[in-house]
């Protein structure tokens, strides 16, 4: 059994317990949180809840520690130095800085003899995979990635921070009329406003001047001033009783030439929830990390360095009589 | 530049021929056909076009040999014989045969200390890589693989090997009814006629008995009987005119559970020519034996068992930051 570890326990940190309880070949061993231990429930019984000050006396007791942590400040930090002391996977989010956070973590894991995995979930992720096999099957053409429908975390947080705001979520939603350009072969220039609009919905204090909220959202730089934004004011009721899931999803499209034929490659997810798949993502890597190391890799490794049968707990002889 | 090899010059020699241009760090320096070589004409100035018979002169001038032969009774000779000699790649697809056909290589490669790939295309190929990582990232689900709107060879003939008939082709067209029903999240049990209706066009010859022949077709054991079938025929110009394409497609769907939500994962294909598409997977596949032969890997591989960055000419660091 490949023993895991879950640090922090949120979204994610369920969904990795979730998924190991799935996987036949996994057991969980603890579970590490910055908060007071006894202040934490787990779903699964006699699994030890431990703070995560004392995380290092594990470190011979887990094969493949799954970080939990938010990307903008936990993973950062918590990856690398978790490394020194376990193999490690995470899940960090913040496209811009990859190549920075992988030195970090390369690094701190060959100096201890880790192996270390990063940004693993859907995007980056199966997202990142589907671009890598477009661009090198037909080099002569144009990937396209759309997003959701799904809710933006970001941008639910920026409406949030506006004067007036109670609370807000702010859907990401693909434009049908994009997404049949692409199919069609045509490989369109498709620009910010064309391929996705915005959706939000927001509950404003008591008062609070909404024709003005309205405006502010939909001239937010970056945010939303380049996409035609819908701004949806509702009572607070129904923004708890509709507004709360997790469903999210996307598609990736290369579009591409050989000679004169067009070939259209598309992958695409629809999510009841976007932590439980980017879990699931997570521990299926996990399971490739724990055949990897036991190879004597080491270092940081990222999806695009994982054989698809490390993936699978089925030998490689079944794979090819079952799946190829 | 990689030294490309085609042996075999019909459809997907002509396919490998086209996406070796489109590669940049590739050349084709031989094409080898079992015909007389002054009967046959290529599209790339200054390649030699050099008889089968005389293919083991070329041993140390190419780094992967593409093996284009059929599935039926070429490969399963050709793809052993040759990886005495070469790193060979081959797009075998009888699926019920591959370990028998993966045993021979791997024997003769690791014999020849070649590096080998079989089975590498769309469907065995990059259907098979999905569905691996379908079973992998969710394991507690169901998988669907659908194909076409395309022709099927082994009907097409099953038909044309029938009294009367001059000319046929048979195009498989998934059902939208299945489909929908696939990505609703379902799970659905799929008999063979609620997942596929069969399409034949046939050119009947003078005075042939059309009743008869599509009672023959429609009745037909393993090939037409368990499908709803539609038999249109037509004249020989006609069936010349809108019949000779190579379009194919398909499309393969993860349905799986993570607790109480559901999860749809889809891979499709559109594809306007599907040697050309084939041949393109198999040209990004042959650049990954080249760098895999370079780290000392013998024997035969298959799609399972090669890392995504592989079949990128671009370096792990450039990946990274461009494509994760």
């Amino acid at each position: 059994m490949i023993k895991i570890g879950i640090f922090g326990y949120g979204n994610l940190g369920r969904g990795v317990e979730l998924a190991v309880k799935n996987a036949e070949d996994m057991e969980l061993v603890a579970v590490f949180t910055r908060r007071d231990p006894k202040s934490v429930s787990i779903n699964t019984p006699n699994v030890p809840i431990v703070s995560a000050k004392d995380v290092e006396d594990w470190k011979d007791k887990i094969d493949v520690m799954v970080l939990c942590g938010g990307s903008a400040t936990d993973l950062p930090k918590q990856t690398p130095e978790l490394a020194k002391y376990f193999n490690v996977i995470d899940s960090f989010d913040t496209h811009a800085k990859i190549p920075e956070h992988f030195a970090a973590v390369d690094k701190a894991a060959k100096d201890a003899g880790k192996l270390a995995m990063i940004s693993v979930g859907w995007d980056p992720g199966m997202f990142s995979v589907m671009r890598l096999f477009g661009n090198a099957i037909l080099p002569n053409g144009k990937d396209y990635t759309f997003w959701g429908t799904g809710v933006s975390q970001g941008h639910s947080d920026a409406v949030r921070r506006i004067e007036g705001v109670k609370n807000a979520k702010q859907y990401t939603v693909p434009k049908q009329a994009a997404l049949d350009a692409v199919r069609s072969g045509k490989n369109p220039d498709l620009t910010t406003r064309e391929k996705h609009e915005r959706i939000c919905y927001v509950v404003a204090k008591k008062g609070a001047d909404k024709a003005k909220i309205e405006a502010e959202i939909k001239n937010m730089p970056n945010y939303f001033a380049d996409y035609d934004t819908t701004v949806h004011f509702i009572d607070e009721e129904t923004f708890n009783r509709e507004h709360s899931g997790l469903a999210h999803g996307g598609f990736v499209i290369r579009s591409g030439k050989t000679g004169d034929n067009t070939h259209i490659m598309e992958f695409n997810l629809k999510l009841d929830s976007n932590p439980e798949f980017t879990t699931s993502v997570l521990i299926a890597y996990a399971r490739a990390i724990y055949k990897l190391k036991g190879e004597g890799q080491r270092g940081c490794k990222t999806i695009f360095d994982v054989p698809p049968a490390y993936l699978s707990p089925l030998s490689g002889e079944e794979l090819r009589a079952h799946l190829l």
